[in-house]
C-alpha cells in the first residue's frame, strides 16, 4: 500500500499540470474569439482540438485511478470540506466522469464545438439558420453521445446539467423554474401598466467609443477588477475567461448609441473576474482553487451587474463620471431619470438585452427548448419555429429573424447545451446572498454612494471566492445564508426595486 | 523491412503534429509580447516550458529514429531537392540535433528565456544592466551547455549558428564580415564628408499615431502583405511570427515624433510576414513548407524595407498617401527631400535605428562580442564596458546608457546566441536577390512608381518562398544568381544610393 501523502502529491502534481494545458487552451479560445485572423481557423480548430485531446488523456491516465485508490479512504479524505478531502472528492468525480468519454468523442466535440462558433457567427450575420442547422444537428447528436455515456436515471438533461452545475438536477430546477415563472409573468404586466414610465431615449443618445471604454474601465476599476492580472478586449459576444491564475480576461463590445450595453456586459464581466481573482492563487489548477459551479459563477457576475450596478445608490457615485464623460448626452439628464432609464422592464427579444425582470423568461424557453430537442421531440430543422412560438407564448412578442430569435445565442454552437439554467440559478444565488450581504454588512447603499465597495467585494472574498470548491453550490448557499437556495430574494428584490420605480405596490 | 512510404507517411504526421505544438507555443509568445497582463508572467513561463518539452518529447522520440532508418537510403531520399528528400533530410538533421540535447537543458533554456526578456525589458528601462546580469551569466552558461551537447570542431560558435544558419560556419561569416568591414568604414567616412546632407527635422515634425497606423497598414497591403491570414499589433521591440499556415502576425511600434521608426518596422516585417504567407500552406509544419534559415528571412524583410521601401521609386507612388495623412508635418516637404531623410547615414547607438550603411556595423560589434562571452574571454559583467569600447572602435561613437548600449536588443535575453550575424548575411542576400531581380523583371523602379510591387513578390515566391528547405541558403543563392553569396552587390547598391544621394564619386 503507497503511502497516502505520497499519492496525494503526485495525484496534484499531475492536476496541476493537466490545468496548465487546459489554461493554454483557454489561451488559445480566447485568441480565436479576440484576435484571430479571418481565414486562421482551421489551423486553431486543430490546436485546441489537439490539447482538449491531451487534456482527456491526461484526465483519464490509469495513474489516476490508482493515486485515488489510496486516497479515497485514507486520513486526508475524512474531511469532505478540507482542502485535501475537496481535492480527492472532486478529482475522483471529474476521473469518473472523464473516463466515461472516449478520447475520439471529446476531439470529436472540440473541433465540432470549435468549428460551430465560426459557423454560427456567419449564420447569424447573414440571418440563416438553414446554414447552421447541420453544424447543430451534428452537436445536438454528439451531445446526446455525450449524455448517454455519461449516463443518468430520470432525465438526459441530468447527464449534461452536471457538467455545469454539479449535483443538480433537471426536476429541481425545472420546479425552482417554474416557481419564479409564476411570480414574473404578472410582476412584468404590473410593471407595463406602471403609474410612471421611464424616458429611454436617454441611452440611445450619442456615447462615444473611445470615452466608453475609458468609463468601463475606471467602473471595472473602483468595483475591484484588478487590471494588473486581467484585461479588457472587445469582441461580439461579451465574455471572461481564466489562462492563468494572474490572467483573467474580459471583454465587452461598444454601441455607440447604447450606453447600457457595453456598460452593464463590463459590470457582468467584471463580476466573473472578480470571482477568478478571489480564488486562491496557490491551489489554481486544483478543485479548492477553481470555481464551484456556473451557477455561482453567474452569482458574482449578476450581483455586479445588476444587484450593485443598476442600484440608484451605485449611481449617487458613479454618475458625476458619466456624465462628465458625456456631457452632450447627458449634461441635462437627472440623476433619477438616468437610473430609472437603466432600468427599463419590457418583454424583448435578445436575452444578453433582457432587464432583470424578463430576464429569466427568456432563460425558461431556452431549458425548454434544450430538452425537447435531446428527447427528440423537437428536430433541429424545426428550432426556429418552436422558438418563436414560445417567445410569443411567455413574452408575448415575436422575433422578427432568426438573427434576433434562435441564432442569437453562442452556446449552442460552442457545443454547451445543458447551460443555460444555470443563468437562472446564478440570479437566484446573487439576490440570496445579496440579502445576506446587507445582514452582515450594515447599510450597503450607503456605503455604494460614497464608492465604497471593498467591504461587498471582501465579504464575497471570504464567503464565496476562497472555500474554491470545498462546499457545493447548494452547501455554499445553506452555509452562508442559513437557507437552501430559493426564489423568494430575488423575488422580494424585483418586487422592491421595480415597485419603487413604476410606482405598483 | 517495413514499407519506406508507410515510414514516410508516419513520419510526416508525427513532424506535422509536433509543429501544431511548435505553433501553440507561437501563439503564447506572441500573447507574452503583445497580450499579457503584467502579474501573469510566472503561469505563462510554465504554459511555454511546458509545450517546448512536450516539442522536444516529440523531436526525440524514437520512434522518429525507426522511421528514419527505414528513409534514409530509400527511393524517397534520392533526390535530395524534392519534397520527400528534403523532409527526410531536414527531420533527420533535427532529430540528430535535438536528441544530443537533454529534457531538462530544453526545459531549462525555454524558462531562463521567457523569465529573461521580462527581466531584459524591466532592466532597459531601468538603464540597470546589474539587474539582468545574473540571468545573462545563466543563460550564457547554459547556451554554453548546449553548444557543447551539440558538438562541434572548430569553434563553439559553429554549434550555436547552426540552429539558425544552417551548416554555415563562424570562418565563412567571418570573412565576409572582414570584407564588408572593409568596405563600409570608408564609404561611412566619405558620406559624412558629403556634398549635400538631408533635412532630417522634416521626420521629427508630428506624425499622429492614429494616421500612421492607417499608413503603415495600406503600405503593408500594397507590398502584398494579406491581412486576412495576418495580424499587425504594437509592441516595444518589432517582430513577426508565424501561429498557423494561415496566421502569420507582425508587430511594430509608433512613435509620434518619428515617422520612419513605425514605417520602416513593418515594412521589414511585413518582408518577414510575406515570406511565411508565401510558403506552401499544404506543405505547413514539414520542412518543404518552412524557411530556409534566418538569413534568407532576413533578405526578405530588409529587401521589402530598404531596397524597396528606401527607394525614390517607392516613394513616387507613395509619397502622395503620407503627404495627405500627414499634411501639417510634409504639406510643404518635397519627396525628393523627403527620400533623402529618410535614407539619412550616420553613426548611430540603436541598431535598430541604423541606416543601411552603419547597420552591418552594429552586427560585427555584436558578432564579436558573442564570441568572447561563449569563449569565456569577456565576462557578462566586463560586457557593458566591452560594448562602449567596440562602439568606439567601430563606429566613432559611445553610449550614453547602457540602454542605449548593450541593454537594447532582446536577443541575448531570449537565450538566442548565434542570431546577430543573420542579418547581415540576410542584407547581404537580399542585394544580390534584388539585383537578379532586376535582371529577371526588367525595371522594377518603373513599376514600384506605379504602385506594382506584385511582379516582385511573384517571382519572390517562386523563386524563395515556394522551395521552403529544398535548397540551403548556400544552395539558394548559387540557383537563383548563379553565384555563391558574395558582398559585392551590397557594396554596389550602397555605392550607387548614396553616391548619388550625397553627390560623393
Amino acid at each position: 500500500m503507497p503511502d497516502a501523502h505520497a499519492a496525494f502529491d503526485a495525484l496534484c502534481q499531475h492536476a496541476r499540470k493537466t490545468s496548465l494545458v487546459e489554461s493554454i487552451e483557454s489561451s488559445l479560445c480566447w485568441d480565436e474569439r479576440c484576435m484571430l485572423p479571418s481565414k486562421a481557423g482551421e489551423h486553431r480548430t486543430e490546436q485546441i482540438a489537439y490539447l482538449a485531446g491531451v487534456v482527456h488523456q491526461r484526465m483519464t491516465d490509469p495513474r489516476v485511478a490508482e493515486w485515488l485508490a489510496v486516497l479515497v479512504d485514507s486520513d486526508l479524505a475524512v474531511d469532505p470540506h478540507s482542502d485535501a478531502g475537496t481535492t480527492i472528492r472532486q478529482l475522483k468525480r471529474e476521473f469518473d466522469k472523464q473516463t466515461k468519454l472516449p478520447q475520439e468523442l471529446v476531439e470529436q466535440l472540440s473541433r465540432v464545438s470549435v468549428k460551430g462558433q465560426r459557423c454560427w457567427a456567419e449564420a447569424r450575420k447573414n440571418n440563416d439558420f438553414a446554414a447552421f442547422a447541420p453544424l447543430l444537428t451534428q452537436i445536438v447528436d454528439l451531445t446526446k453521445q455525450k449524455a448517454e455515456c455519461y449516463g443518468y436515471t430520470d432525465h438526459i438533461y441530468d447527464a449534461l446539467l452536471d457538467d455545469y452545475e454539479p449535483l443538480e438536477t433537471t426536476a429541481s430546477v425545472e420546479k425552482l423554474l417554474t416557481e419564479l415563472r409564476e411570480e414574473l409573468v404578472p410582476l412584468v404586466q404590473k410593471i407595463a401598466e406602471g403609474s410612471r414610465q421611464p424616458n429611454l431615449e436617454i441611452l440611445t443618445r450619442e456615447y462615444p467609443v473611445k470615452q466608453q471604454r475609458q468609463v468601463v474601465t475606471e467602473a471595472a476599476k473602483r468595483i475591484g477588477f484588478d487590471f494588473s492580472r486581467g484585461r479588457l478586449d472587445e469582441t461580439d459576444h461579451p465574455f471572461c475567461t481564466d489562462i492563468g491564475p494572474d490572467d483573467c480576461r474580459i471583454t465587452t463590445r461598444y454601441n455607440v448609441n447604447d450606453f447600457g450595453d457595453g456598460f452593464f456586459s463590463v459590470m457582468h464581466e467584471a463580476g466573473h473576474g472578480m470571482y477568478q481573482q478571489g480564488l486562491r492563487t496557490e491551489q489554481f489548477g486544483l478543485p479548492p482553487g477553481s470555481a464551484v459551479s456556473l451557477a455561482i459563477h453567474e452569482s458574482q457576475s449578476r450581483l455586479w451587474e445588476n444587484l450593485v450596478g443598476r442600484a440608484a445608490s451605485f449611481w449617487q457615485h458613479f454618475y458625476p463620471v458619466v456624465q462628465q464623460a458625456f456631457p452632450a448626452a447627458l449634461g441635462d439628464v437627472d440623476v433619477e431619470d438616468f437610473v430609472f432609464a437603466i432600468n427599463d422592464v419590457r418583454p424583448s427579444l435578445i436575452r444578453t438585452d433582457a432587464d432583470e425582470v424578463t430576464y429569466n423568461l427568456h432563460i425558461i424557453t431556452r431549458f425548454e427548448l434544450e430538452q425537447d430537442l435531446l428527447t427528440g421531440v423537437l428536430d433541429v430543422a424545426d428550432l426556429p419555429e418552436a422558438w418563436n412560438a414560445k417567445y410569443e407564448q411567455m413574452l408575448g412578442i415575436r422575433p422578427d429573424s432568426d438573427a434576433n430569435g434562435v441564432l442569437q445565442d453562442v452556446h449552442w454552437s460552442g457545443a454547451a447545451i445543458g447551460y443555460f439554467s444555470t443563468y437562472t440559478l446564478g440570479n437566484l444565488h446573487a439576490a440570496q446572498l445579496f440579502e445576506q450581504a446587507r445582514i452582515d454588512l450594515g447599510d450597503l447603499d450607503a456605503q455604494f454612494a460614497k464608492g465604497e465597495f471593498a467591504p461587498l467585494l471582501t465579504w464575497l472574498r471570504e464567503k464565496i471566492h476562497k472555500p474554491g470548491q470545498c462546499y457545493t453550490a447548494a452547501e455554499l448557499a445553506q452555509k452562508v445564508t442559513g437557507k437552501p437556495l430559493s426564489c423568494e430574494p430575488l423575488v422580494r428584490h424585483l418586487k422592491t426595486r421595480f415597485g419603487d420605480l413604476y410606482g405598483i405596490s
